[in-house]
């Protein structure tokens, strides 16, 4: 269960409860959070005259919970909100990699076509093959700034491991986890002090539970700004790279307050399918998606059979705001 | 590759020229199919005379596939067509078990209040354990007669196994082999022989490969009139019932000429989550939607968690013509 | 939970207590059995005069649990017995089609060198695609009813549909239900009222609860000879054909009193690796071994990669005593 | 393929070959190696001279593969050597989690009274839940330290992400990459520039095929001594944690040539199993074993359910040698 505890105790006080209770704790400006990960269903008398508001849950999720919030986690990503009440759907899109500056002004250049405000590349790839193309690490970074600064995009970009977490927070608008890096301690650690809004990818063996406790890490240290994007999961069939777990994306959307973000390029890995599965996404009324979009997908240095040309992307863009306002979301 | 025959060669030399080309045969109408499995990849030149023409595929699909028959197959799904050059994509709909008159008229008169006109009902339930609620067997498709005679509705329900299939043949107008039963030849190998349409359920544990392969035991036969159905794969995920895998349906749609059919009942397997799924099945484009409605879910005596209730599924209805309007489709 | 009732109330009395107590029927000799799926936890008071036995589980399993009966089940294998307080560990081997007398003869040539018993050999072969070879059908059960007279063999042969389920019983001395066929209710239910043991192939996305429940299917009808096989899961994996499940295995050893088979030829997929796994099973303490073996595996018309030759098989024969004895087995 | 070149050439000739092959290239002490993952199948002409032998492989394994070096590497395991022309099985064994001096003191009684050299225990907990005990950190790595200076034992524990990667590298014998940290290249290349010996386990979603790369992630980097951890893959099945694939483990002992240690375990999650299944591995004939032990599995503060006590590893430990024999190998 969680319990706010009233401010006034003084950490002292709190810190002794957390302990009776085996709990977690965080301060928060107006009162301190006890978080009990075992059967705790009451507040122990003996303390109730300190407590402000208790919560119980049914199953093992805590702060992400809709029990403890009610309302969708209103985030700010890049210039507009998502969550909370807005309903807004972000599109994100941008190259798998950012490759050259040349590459990246003509997604920059695609994005303000359309109105789009948030660019992703990655820098830092987490590829499987140490003989692989492995991104253009810091100098794409300073890419991705230049755009930023150039065309007033705001920046999402992944980070792959620890050595480099400090980097992505600085450079990037919004920080994304990858799905090989989601249950890495020192990214989750080290981006729950910082309030810039994070993006998690379900790992592609990873249940929504552990997914929701990876947010946890997050948010149980300080940082209340964490999506999840739900990307595929590997299962046994090998026609398609992933398969999009949909049926999870309605459960996050009951049992959670997280906005979610849903990627269709890296579930189908081809980007024949990529158009049907991202209006499909639309019409689950999600909060936002992202695509992979690059200038040419035949030349690109990673993903390149996922990958969306210009063209296909505009055909897809016309053919999203009018399934938008059949489920009352607005697309941005 | 599958080769055309001229239909004057006659029986025998059709049958020589199968057997050294190690070549499964159809006789149709107009001309006499050979099918080969194997590596074959070119007419020999000793029977180029006899042949009309021939097709050559990359992956082991035949008759089902797209470089055979480019269009999706037009099949007679009750009283209305879909496939080809339709853009319908019909509602089906009812409860998982026919449990009694006074349950199925409900169902009958939901489906009239919305011009739907396939019921669905199942009769003999493939339930795990022998201890559960069997179906009502040979009564339940007397129920599903009168339905038709009394309403005019078209109905499809489930052939379990091998032993009740010629009743469900005569029954039904649309014969559903469940997912458990997929691979069941006897089944499979009556279907070929009436010329009644016949929706495949993807097994939960099979393969896209596999799924058009059963089509294609019923498509060589001499049965044209196949619809796969999706209702979700089993993984690792158990917050939901199964996963709907719609990267799955994208390539469906890309390689093979099969009228796609979405249940996203089963795949959630929670009543909650089936009306965003829904939508999100509506904005692929598919060819049909099967859902999961009873009078009153909480009595139930099969799938009571997943199955909508009446108001759910009116609510449901409001929200699909908009969104079949944004992607070409009419719902029917 | 079970109920053991007193013969002596008779039919009429156990039929009013099962309808109450909302139970499945089964009539012994000696007892009627009922059994509850339901959250019956306690004999109700009115009926416990009429009791004899009571039996509470905590999985959903019932007469194959180790709560009903204790010890695992003896049944007669062909000429061996395994379970029960037998240490016997039966290796069945033969080919995975019989495709000749030729072919077969050698096979049981084989078999009788090592004083092997049990020779197995599909005729009904479910195969994926309708264009290969589909099996020699009833002409296969004939060669396998000569094996048995000239060779004093017993025959297990599988059972694809319900359609020839009669000649497999009449012609083999086990039943085996396919992988594919797992949840034949036609299959399961014939098998329920003959006395010959059956083996029950778990399916490649069947839990473990499900293969119990198919059992179930058979000993609720009155067939208390059933063994249970594990052939592979089919897993995200694709460098071997399946993944062999011995965590399951040891699941099945300590719930059920079901005698265990594993089959490592179908989970591997490829000879190289048979040997050490079927060592690996050997150790695992289980009832029994199935293994692919063909006199030329590269001319086999189904299955050609995973059987061994009979070099391979003399070798591994010569593996396995030694490891039985470490773990109290012995090879019959 | 893999290349080597002449040391004598000189870097900026290697350099300028690698270029042009588009190869990664690592200076060995005698030579260069080139490593590419394209699509190159022979040496180029105009390099032929200053090549001294060049391996071409059929799946992306490079380094790992049995093409490149036949014989399993010989790693140095603590005290003990495996692979190689030794036919070691070490068995390591120790606790989940080092919670305190007493309980570790036990572990490692226990590990003297059967002779065996290496101790396990994690300090860092990849736990998933931000509210669970995350183990002791750097106080751990001390206690570990203390083990190897009172009785000789060598040390194995877990790196979890890269912050403290060089604190495991420095203090432990050798280092265990767990399996959600497998993908974790600031983990990866770090372990690449010691020359201590590198356990990975297998994400529990990762293909073999991806495990084998993030070995030679290391081995590229020039560090030669890496074994491969199999622990369970998630499938579908919840009766146990895991599922232990032995086919996968079948492929690595064919195709890499890296030596292979099997955790029961993790794979199975509950104790009652893992004897079992430890006799099974131990028949694979594999390198090493490696199992939770704990003093008192009731009180462990992780992974309580799975841990054998004292009383099951001996009597497990009593089993396993006649096993050993029949296979060739020695429990070490």
């Amino acid at each position: 269960m969680i319990i706010h505890l009233k401010k006034e105790i003084g950490n002292t006080k709190a810190n002794e409860i957390a302990i009776k209770t085996n709990s977690f704790i965080v301060e928060k400006r107006d009162f301190f959070v006890l978080i009990s990960s075992s059967s705790l269903k009451e507040v122990p008398s003996e303390f109730r005259e300190h407590v402000l508001d208790s919560y119980v849950f049914k199953d093992d999720m805590q702060l992400a919970s809709r029990e403890y919030q009610k309302e969708t986690r209103t985030i700010q990503f890049g210039n507009v909100k998502i969550g909370g009440n807005t309903n807004n759907t972000i599109m994100i899109a941008g190259p798998c990699s950012v490759e050259s500056e040349s590459q990246i002004q003509a997604s920059s250049a695609l994005l303000k076509s359309h109105n789009l405000t948030m660019l992703r590349g990655g820098c830092y790839k987490p590829r499987t093959s140490p003989y692989s193309f492995q991104g253009l690490g810091f100098n794409g970074l300073q890419l991705l700034d230049k755009m930023r600064n150039q065309h007033g995009l705001a920046i999402i970009t992944e980070v792959r491991d620890a050595t480099h977490v400090h980097e992505v927070i600085e450079h990037s608008d919004i920080i994304q986890i990858g799905a090989k890096a989601m249950y890495d301690q020192g990214i989750l650690r080290a981006c729950a002090k910082t309030h810039k809004p994070v993006m998690i990818k379900r790992g592609f063996g990873s249940t929504l539970q552990e997914t929701v406790q990876c947010a946890e890490f997050v948010l149980s240290g300080g940082n209340d700004n964490v999506a999840i994007c739900e990307r595929g999961l590997r299962t046994f069939e090998n026609k398609t790279r992933f398969t999009l777990d949909l049926c999870g994306v309605a459960y996050l959307k009951e049992y959670t307050n997280l906005p979610v973000i849903l990627d269709p390029s890296h579930a189908m890995g081809h980007a024949y399918g990529v158009p049907d599965l991202t209006r499909a996404c639309m019409a689950m009324g999600v909060d936002g998606l992202i695509i992979e979009v690059h200038p040419d997908p035949s030349v690109a240095k990673s993903d390149a059979s996922q990958q969306l040309n210009h063209d296909q992307f505009n055909a897809l863009m016309q053919s999203l705001p009018a399934i938008g306002n059949a489920v009352g979301r607005k697309l941005v």
